[in-house]
């Protein structure tokens, strides 16, 4: 069952009235009604006037907030607040603050400042979530509860220090299991006393970023570290929930951050929600896929679209706007992906901070007559009528990839085969390839049960670097039991402690793959390798038969009970496997080892899809067709043009049906107006 | 009035003797005398070896070099050698040295090393002036006193933390004052006690060069910074005052250097000097805006050109030689834009420190048979011979650029819309249109009075971020008394606390240029904007029609009372207004919203000196014609080939006369060869 | 006289089994031994194991491993184990970690971290090394001991700081010296007292990497640094001395690594030893010449080819595979440049730590049955079959090129005239035109006196920025002797306190090159200058009369009793000398201005070549062709093809003879395979 997130469609964002003169409230009010919002998310940065010393509240200013917005019946969606700490905190509490990879206590200041294990903070923050949720639990329109903001920074300090070492003895028991879980017998790093163990930074053993003595510490203090951050979340919410037991609480997260195992901080999330801010020059499969991934995070259910600028953003080197009707259908993107919530950031525009030229629906112009503001109570009005016929659905998927934020932090600290082998790079590749094919994905946890696996035709796992305990078998499994798998160079080759399996690439799908990788090359930028495709064993594949090129790595790969389907034409190696496909009872198994180009990521792409069964739909360049499925069976089609052109789609028959915007019907081939869409009701 | 600066043309520059051996001093001054050399800055560089220890002095070393100048009657300019501690200081009283961006204190090292709220510096710098002043006043030849030397770093120490607080506290009266003049409710930064604040660095509030949370705080840190360092100054100018009353005291300016508002600093000064070291590859109008910057933070009036380098320097990338012939005609460019001396540094390279490969009149040869030598000696004899007669003119001018050091700080913080989006670049775009058409400049503050203003027939203020008290009124009156006055995207947009004015850009400008701006697009640089021009209004411009290119921003611009000059002609926008003009009293307020190239530029100039009536001269590429106007009301006309070809010139019959050098006639059609030029008396 | 180093040729390479489980040890040897492997070389990172506290030692696993080895008769080098220091040690005594260049001390991690002045670790490490000579002095098939691994970073603690002082006033004796010979007085850096100097860092003089205020200072700073480190190295040296009077003690060198004067610390090794690591991208002469060097810091004998790898890097941004070939060609390079033995880093890939994915020759794939095994293995069979008479052989050498760390030093921190001025790069572009023609070079100190001169027909000296004492008048004994020397830009110009010598460039060396140079230009990237070529006084030379570009530099010289053999031909000095050729008793000596391009440089060599009367042999592209000379009087000629594609060479008469791997006869023409190289006994 997936259920509609709220019983609205939610239509607002960011509002931060108490930096502006109390007169203007009302004006802005008035202002969001006429562009059809209906929510607001509020107090995000006001611990320090929350809270003006150690003892000390002040909720007036908050209480007014509330009230006019309880009385122009808005949600609310409501932010703790503890993102950002008070100057008068931090200057009598100086451990609130974190400590930077220098191990350099900052003062007060910026913004993303907490140490995640201060005591001060871990005793004010979640206070304050209590007072909030002892307060506003129960005011009418409460959507959610919004705790911290954008969670980030690493600390270093003492305590953090103190904190992992704890951390490490519940982990590991014996000194002993931590020398073998690090490898630390390499470079002398042997230990004897859990004292002996240093944060691994600038002043030790990662002195530069990504560079890292032990890998398996530094994954582990990122554990330790991520698994911190969640602690704060889940104290927030645990004070919450003393005064509110049902209100959903979440907090925003940021797609391919690094830094935070978003899988596991989402178990904790009862919503998730997040923060889309593309660069200009990003391809709308590089949205797609953070969608996809925030879905994934939140186990498939839809999910709240907290953030997006309404034009631009001021943080970039280049702000560029967005287009018009950019902005309506990367709603509409977001929606079709399995968004229930549409929200911005921001409402209004501040006079005053560094994000003063960020984005707003009111701007500096302080009128409703911006092509801004019309777009944007364009897009109200339109949810305003058709929102909620929008929520709940499903996104099926017919295929899924493996998204694993400890290979993400292996392949970080992976000091060779290339500085180009990136992670989010290489699921990237993968992932656009289908989306031109129209072929929906789930982005799943590497530890996905067999059975949960099974649901899909195809899994993908490129780069998966770390293969947790039991990862192998689900696999295997899933591919006897007639899966398709694709493991890639990197994938496989490492246990939970970033130790290298022996016996040949790639390590723990070796058997599975039916080859060995016996070599990574490394290629330069300036000496790609060409790779001749073969048919992939479908019939009719594009491009079989075509020579394309390969970049970045070549694993030079021996097939062993598989068979080749592209085989490298130049180099030393020409005439060896660059990708192989193994069968295995009623599944098989995919193996690539170069990063081929786009022509030949379509052919890899068509082989799969032809192969395993998958639904595919041409479209043309910067068209996406997603469909939401619901409960009660029926379908809603997303057809999105998210380019600057006009482009001609050919509706296939099962896909054509009525238009929920305008009733008519929509069918077979028209043209799609730049940044235009259709949703279609089958 | 304006007067010469001094009672002969000084040519002469840095001379350190003290760090060779006593026996080549009297060979050094015979040599200088060959080259025409009639004046030595000296004692720069010589705390350390002035002062031994905290009550010990000894001037012997200095008495000695002080005689043989007067006995060979040279001018002196006579440095207090505060610039660089000595080392027994930084060691004994630690605070004498700056802390960086990081909050580390330094230790002894480097040059410009003072902390400029440290109690130590601000005992021992005057003190030291002070004894300089009662011993030397009063030489023969005493032409200047030269405080210190290129002022620059700033501090972030716990004393700059405490007078900052305590200047805070001065300027704003209340913490609450502060709270509201920052913004401070943006990320949480609400204040409630002085001892809240901390310095704006990478320990805070500016995590990266550029970056600052209150961009408010940062403009305030650096007002205090450079009023720090102006005290410095002062501190040392009133030392010196209780034993010389009439010398002129100065400091070495460096033109557009970022962090001490010269304008502020100018007023304490006596007398305006700089230091001009353009990179090989700079155009001649970014050499001529930066002097004419100096002349007007002097008010306009004659300043000393207290460096420049014979030939090449040493501390850039690539230190090419001045061809020959150009450190000549850069000698004349400075007199033309005011300078009433030229001096060099150095006078003699010194064999040991980092300055060893800087240029010198005296080089590593140690001979007058070199090239260098032979081209200053030749200036020399000129200057001998008729730098008296270019002293003292007056540069006059029809138009006038604001350049504002606050809103190069404000441009510095801004974050978005684009980071190609830079301050003096800014300016040196309209700069260099107008230079172009040999059209003089004043660059004033942006706080000059109507009255003042009044003078111009344009006044321009391109990307004048911060609109001060008062400006708005002043410009408002200059326009409608029949001014022409331009201002550009970002122009006029916040107040004195870096806050937004509403309503619509340009802010504080919005009703005189009879236009707002929605929107800013920026343009990465792969993504220019075509642009139709207009005929501006005025019969004939150049351009006008033409399609032209802007770069890096694009203001959608909406005419309200204005006419539309040039339009977008290309992107969703295609049809705007990119820049207007507005008739307002008896004047016109032109506002331009994107930067445009220099095929644009040339017609924007074109538009706003026909239609301002400005007197314009065809020059070819790199060949300048500057006037300088004497009190006597007689002019001289320098006419400068700042460039490595031979041009031909076809000189307007006004600006025909005597050659200066060598008494022919000057008139019509002639060739200026490379780096050649002409002074003519008209 | 010249011996073998050892009486059997070594090949094999770091094993560090303490890093993988017991069981597979036997496995390993025998993989190693098919694979032609008879030396390991072990205990390179293995203190933490050897000391689990101050007094405690265990040298059991250690054991077990060496009495693997000797039952295998493996050769062993046995490493002291000193370059990573214990975790426990770092935190009972933080002494023993480096300050970095921000006089931060770092806690535990990364790898070279020690302190070389601690007191801690000038107790330990020696005390070690003692112990591990004490137990296994003696052992079968000890080759050599091993101190340390790649000796390397400074340190800039107190302990440093104050032995620094210490070194001076030794060094020094008054402070007057230490100011005279800094040439304090610039800046006012003059110094009072001892307690006065700092370390030359971030902090201080050295604020970014290669700018010093008193390059004096920071020259002197990294002598002390130099030596304190080869204190390191005979503090252990001496401690195994008590128990091994024989066993040869090296440490591994890094060729061109900057912050050791390698021949200071080479004189006090007993053999020289390198690590090899050329990126990818490097040609055959960089490769080339770094053997030259280290052989040259071993005064010219046989050395160890400690590590290289066996296929890939890991820390490189590309590790692209070695090709097939490739890494035997390395190393019969490496043995025709004077090696006698072969290693590789290494025998076995760790399955964790930073060095995971550098190359070995037991790959993750654990298995014999790989390209890398196998072109180990048929290396192995080789040089078990004929290494032994490749040992011993003198590189013969008709020319030198004089390395000096100092003038290294010197141009570091030289403040212009280009950055584009590299030491390495100077001495590498002359290095690489004798290459070409295949002149074998020997790379010798600046120091080398006038009868070691003599050996030489020619002599380059390219950027020898720094003449110390003594080496000036040997080189004018060396030409008057009928020596050919060069001296090229910015050789010649200071002393040992890197003050410049007055009178005119080349300084020391102006009478003997009969030129002095008067200006010296820096061309940026786009603005090179041309050069026309002359027949440099002898017949024939290539490109005479040819026109070609200058590079980096110009200097405008004038000849005095020179005879100008090249002239510029553009820019304002077009005409005047860019080098020049001085006849001087029976010998000549070159100036050259400018950085000539391949062409010319290519002329330069063939004049020189011709005039002094050089052995030049013509081969194609990536041939190189290199002799042995035993003391019997027989001689080996390696011809190897160093590059990817077949070439025809063209063998001289004279160097024709029987091919030492199969016997059969080598002469005339005849096509070298990739990589592909012939042996031949003369």
């Amino acid at each position: 069952m997936t259920q509609p997130l709220f019983d609205r469609f939610y239509y607002g964002g960011d509002w931060n009235p108490e930096q502006w003169d109390e007169s203007v409230w009302l004006r802005d009010i008035r202002m969001l009604e006429d562009a059809g919002i209906n929510e607001a998310t509020i107090n995000v940065f006001s611990w320090a006037q929350l809270q003006p010393s150690e003892d000390e509240y002040d909720f007036s200013t908050l209480d007014r907030i509330v009230k006019l917005l309880v009385d122009h019946r808005f949600g609310i969606v409501m932010a703790t607040s503890t993102a950002a700490i008070p100057a008068w905190m931090a200057r009598r509490h100086p451990d609130v603050m974190y400590a930077d990879e220098n191990e350099v206590r900052h003062h007060f200041g910026e913004r993303h400042n907490p140490c995640p294990n201060s005591p001060t903070f871990r005793k004010y923050a979640p206070r304050l979530a209590g007072k909030l949720a002892e307060r506003y639990a129960g005011t009418p329109g409460l959507v959610a509860w919004h705790v911290s903001n954008e969670y980030g920074a690493y600390c270093y300090c003492e305590n953090c220090r103190a904190a992992w070492i704890a951390w490490l003895k519940n982990k590991y028991g014996t000194i002993d299991a931590v020398n073998h879980a690090w490898y630390t017998h390499f470079w002398g790093h042997t230990l004897y006393d859990w004292d002996d163990i240093a944060v691994p930074d600038k002043l030790g053993d990662e002195w530069e970023p990504g560079c890292a003595t032990l890998s398996g510490m530094s994954i582990d203090y990122r554990r330790f570290m991520s698994q911190s951050i969640k602690r704060c979340f889940t104290d927030e919410k645990t004070a919450i929930r003393e005064y509110d037991k049902t209100t959903p609480i979440t907090t925003n997260l940021m797609s391919v951050f690094m830094d935070i195992d978003y899988f596991d901080l989402g178990k904790g999330m009862d919503v998730i929600s997040w923060d889309s801010y593309p660069r200009y020059d990003f391809p709308a499969s590089e949205v797609a896929m953070r969608h996809d991934l925030m879905r994934g995070v939140g186990g498939g259910k839809p999910y709240m679209l907290m953030e997006q600028t309404p034009s631009q953003q001021n943080w970039q080197p280049y702000n560029s706007l967005k287009r018009p009707g950019q902005m309506r259908v990367m709603s509409y993107q977001a929606i079709a992906h399995g968004a229930d919530t549409v929200q911005f950031f921001q409402l209004r525009r501040s006079i005053g901070g560094t994000e003063r030229f960020h984005g707003a629906v009111i701007s500096h112009a302080d009128t409703e007559n911006t092509r801004v503001f019309r777009e944007v109570a364009q897009l109200g009005a339109e949810l305003k009528e058709h929102g909620k016929e929008y929520m709940g659905g499903r996104v099926d998927s017919q295929v899924a990839i493996m998204f694993d934020w400890e290979s993400y932090w292996a392949m970080f600290y992976s000091s060779g085969p290339s500085v180009l082998l990136k992670y989010v790079d290489q699921i990237h590749r993968y992932y656009a390839a289908l989306y031109r094919r129209n072929i929906q994905v789930d982005m799943i946890p590497s530890t996905t049960p067999a059975d949960r696996l099974a649901r899909y035709r195809a899994v993908l796992a490129p780069a998966l670097v770390m293969v947790k305990p039991g990862v192998a078998d689900a696999v295997d499994a899933y591919v006897r039991g007639g899966g398709r798998f694709v493991a890639t160079t990197m994938s496989g080759i490492a246990d939970e402690h970033d130790q290298v399996f022996l016996g040949g690439y790639p390590g723990a799908f070796r058997e599975l793959c039916g080859s060995w990788g016996e070599e990574i090359d490394a290629l330069p930028p300036e000496r790609p390798v060409k790779v001749r495709l073969g048919d992939g064993g479908v019939a009719g594949a594009a491009g079989a038969g075509r020579e394309v090129e390969g970049t970045i790595v070549a694993e030079l790969i021996h097939p062993v009970t598989s068979r080749v389907i592209a085989t490298y034409a130049s180099d030393f190696y020409a005439g060896m496997a660059a990708a192989t496909v193994n069968e295995v009872g009623d599944g098989k198994a995919y193996y690539v080892g170069t990063d081929l180009d786009t022509e030949g990521m379509d052919w890899f792409a068509d082989v799969l899809a032809r192969d395993a069964g998958l639904r595919t739909v041409e479209t043309p360049d910067d068209v996406e067709i997603r469909v939401r499925t619901y409960d009660d069976g029926h379908r809603l089609v997303f057809v999105l043009n998210n380019g600057g052109e006009t482009r001609a789609v050919d509706l296939p028959e099962d896909l054509s049906g009525t238009s929920v915007l305008d009733g008519g019907r929509i069918a077979g081939l028209f043209d799609l107006e730049p940044y235009g869409l259709r949703v279609i009701r089958l």
